[in-house]
């Protein structure tokens, strides 16, 4: 197939090469035409605006948008929902709220305009290693582009089919499933994310106790037939191997909106979440020095205690 | 009574403060003959040594340990054991782990010294306000020390008597309560820290979010018929009356053993104790510019997302 | 004063009646005229309609407004956006989102509709003990009710003055603040129940592992002179004294919107808020008798380890 | 080699399997003489005592202990230690209390035996999939019995090395590790549980808020590709994939002692560790039906607000 691909960053570039090996053209731009040109991955056709992809591309004419949530995708979607035709394709495969999809999706469709959102898992590593890919939209329009999820999903590799599995719809276990109508893949995008968020956690209280003590033969050897190997074990690994201190991260850790929004959507159905709600709350503290709360706790230790938690 | 007090720091020469104020003769000594002298409270009987006070009580000889658990109240229980004859009583009013009471107060028995362990609250403000003590030990012997206890409690004050409260015995509404054998008070002690570490986290979360929003007014107006009303608010109301800003506390929160030894209670009794858990890890967190298991995250993050957190 | 009031549940009833010991006159409604004569508190003026009522005051009216939050509370206040004259105030004093306060300030200010609104703690004991409020709305607006907020609010009371406070102001010592425009009360409002959850919780678990140990003495003693005494803690006496086993309670505890605001709130701000999260997952789990996410947790076991973990 | 197994469980029977397998004789032996003969593996040398076992073994015999910790294993090791000579090993690969490990180690060592300990994780599925072992012992020691881990190991598989990993000592990277003196490689098994403990709690709550929303075909999907997947997710897919409701596990989630050890450790290093403590109380929680704890919650709350939580 040929498709457009908008945004180059760590996911958009590696997208595009993957699609390319297997097969497919792609047609690149990202904001400013000297841009394009100059980081364009070898073989895509680099174009200046969204009206040249345009015309680059064929009748039904699809175009991924993999860039940050928020602002950059919502004001590029809205330019193509002005570009686009009837029977053209919008793929938002970025960190959309769900409730945003919904909504883009209705406005499009007064269009003739079909919307496809996609939870892309992976990273920076799923060039070789594949995407796993949660999509939601049309039943038709996800199945016209199955050749492109084909290419980008890990496949079968060589990870043993799941025990018990034998169905004639096998995609989930080729990497990409398709689990609803638009807003639907970014919905469940959200809770891999939340649990992403409670799994580090794990691991990071686990270490931390550990510091000091082999931590990176011991990455090593629980990759390897114990019950807590994993991948985000195999990234630990690799990065204790490098540099066992880690002194060189700063420990001041970001959090998107999936968090959040998980958080969020277990308090709605009323669902017990303390390990995400903790983990996300170890982020917080992790960005500031002191909290004012903690300010209160030396307060009131010195109120009743005569206590002095004074700074030196 | 005539009572012997060991230890003169915030907690001790309060206590004997108070029990001088109702009529009570205190005899006190510190670990250095001079220091004795300098830090005794006017009207009390300073000695140079533990035998000192030993001839200036009475028989059925009552000494109060009030020392830093474990080391300094240890050897001083250890030294009294010899120098106490049978029918004395040793009074351990500090922050002793149960088991340690136990233990003591069958080595104590076989000279027929009577061990009783108090588990006072209320802090530097006791000697106005009154103490709430958890007393363990033999029925006869804390009803001999009754008059001690009855000085030292707050006594009914201006609290309503709880509704539906009529029993002859009306002692823990007057701010003492026998629990049961050696150990049992500070058993119970042990969990009033707990629920204590929960309680000031619970505040310093909602003012944490709060904070620069007036948070002082808040505090005041709280202490006013709200349901979170408590004298733990009363205190941190008077720490933001004096600086809404809190900036002169470090807000490197301490922990004694009670938090820790209500978490193991809980575990061992396999009790859900998520509140009390989380209090004491923030406790930690505070203590610390940043955590090994945090740089962990900035590296799996790094490693699966290309998400740079690096020291500036 | 004279002022309507509408609703007369466990809040609005009482509400009524302090107003009136205070010298107040009050007009009641409640949906259906019959329903109002039969449940009216004594003295009050009981109307059949909002018009009723309206007729019933005197210029620049003043309607209470004590419903359960959404959907009751917005019919009623839409209502008297129609019935009301410009001039006029309308008081939410229930548990409304403070987004929803701000949405209606604005509107009713088309029409020269004074809203005023008021997070009102207290409970059902506020008649005797008074009330805490915390109100958002125009400075002027809020000076006109002083009367109405002095008579229901516990005012200096027997409780000690802030220790270091003096200041012209002293209406948060009085037991009600003006915190800031329409919105501001609800909000400060959501952060007093955040904390309400907490503190509950802290004594839930502590209570929790000693069940069975002399907990209604322990409640009791520690009302008196201990660092953990509160509000919550008279309640929780006052009902262990009634029935120590608490069998006639079910333990599924419902929780209203405040908790999860204050949650989002901390999420917003990026505030680290473990206690508050847990005591909210606490509540949502009493209310289920098994989790689809304990299941899974025993399937995982049984797949690693062959535990049997199934229903007898 | 020629190797003891004492213990035919779960685990016990599966190693002694793996190891006949990979070439070596196994005498096994379990308490009942009648009993080995029927559960022995086929080609095992099964005896009647502890005393014919070391009949069967040849000079520095080695005895793998794999029962159950405390009580069983503690009773096993100390028949071992009269039964055993100079120059034998004892091996305890059981979930062992790092302490007992060190007190074992030294008063065998005064017979000239040598003690080691393995944590040992894979569960039953390490027959096929081979085992990951941390072990602590004396250097010379572990190396002699390197034979035996090497056959027990997953080894290198198809596993990617550890990218930057390139060192002499590759054991790590080949399924096992010597960690330090008898006790380290129980010390550092307690963790690899603790991590458990939270990796299972994030998938659960995950999966809790998705329930009944495509969890199998999510399940499946998530482990190609995804960053959250994992031989624990390996096993959830499995579970789901037989039956998405998971209706026949009871959801009543048992721990062993390495949880709450690592908790316990956590304190002890005062290091924050929210994830793991949630983890454990959500099992403790998921044992009972209610907890006095959610009753005094009910009861507060009626004496607040009069909110009724009454059993129907």
């Amino acid at each position: 197939m040929r498709i457009g691909m908008i945004g180059l960053g760590g996911m958009g570039g590696n997208l595009a090469r993957r699609l390319m090996r297997g097969g497919h053209q792609v047609v690149v731009w990202v904001h400013g035409s000297e841009a394009t040109e100059a980081v364009a991955p070898d073989g895509a056709i680099a174009v200046a605006s969204i009206e040249d992809m345009a015309g680059q591309l064929r009748e039904h004419r699809t175009f991924w948008v993999m860039l940050p949530a928020c602002e950059p995708t919502e004001q590029t979607v809205t330019m193509l929902g002005v570009t686009a035709a009837a029977g053209d394709i919008i793929i938002d495969g970025g960190n959309t709220f769900y409730k945003d999809d919904i909504r883009r999706s209705k406005m499009l469709a007064t269009r003739g305009i079909d919307y496809v959102d996609v939870g892309t898992s992976g990273g920076v590593r799923g060039l070789e290693r594949g995407y796993c890919m949660m999509i939601g939209g049309h039943l038709e329009t996800v199945r016209r582009l199955n050749p492109i999820f084909e290419t980008l999903a890990l496949g079968f590799g060589d990870i043993a089919r799941t025990v018990g599995r034998d169905r004639p719809d096998d995609r989930a276990e080729r990497g990409y499933v398709h689990v609803g109508p638009a807003g639907a893949g970014h919905f469940v995008k959200m809770f891999h994310n939340g649990i992403e968020y409670g799994l580090m956690q794990a691991y990071a209280e686990g270490f931390d106790i550990l510091k000091g003590r082999s931590s990176d033969k011991l990455a090593d050897v629980w990759r390897r037939g114990s019950v807590i190997s994993s991948w985000l074990l195999d990234l630990s690994a690799a990065a204790l191997a490098r540099d066992h201190t880690l002194e060189h991260y700063s420990g001041h850790v970001a959090d998107s909106g999936e968090g959040r929004w998980t958080a969020d959507a277990a308090m709605e159905e009323a669902v017990p979440a303390c390990v995400l709600s903790a983990a996300l709350s170890a982020r917080y503290r992790s960005r500031v020095e002191t909290t004012f709360g903690d300010k209160l706790l030396s307060a009131m230790r010195f109120g009743f205690g005569g206590h002095v938690e004074i700074p030196q």
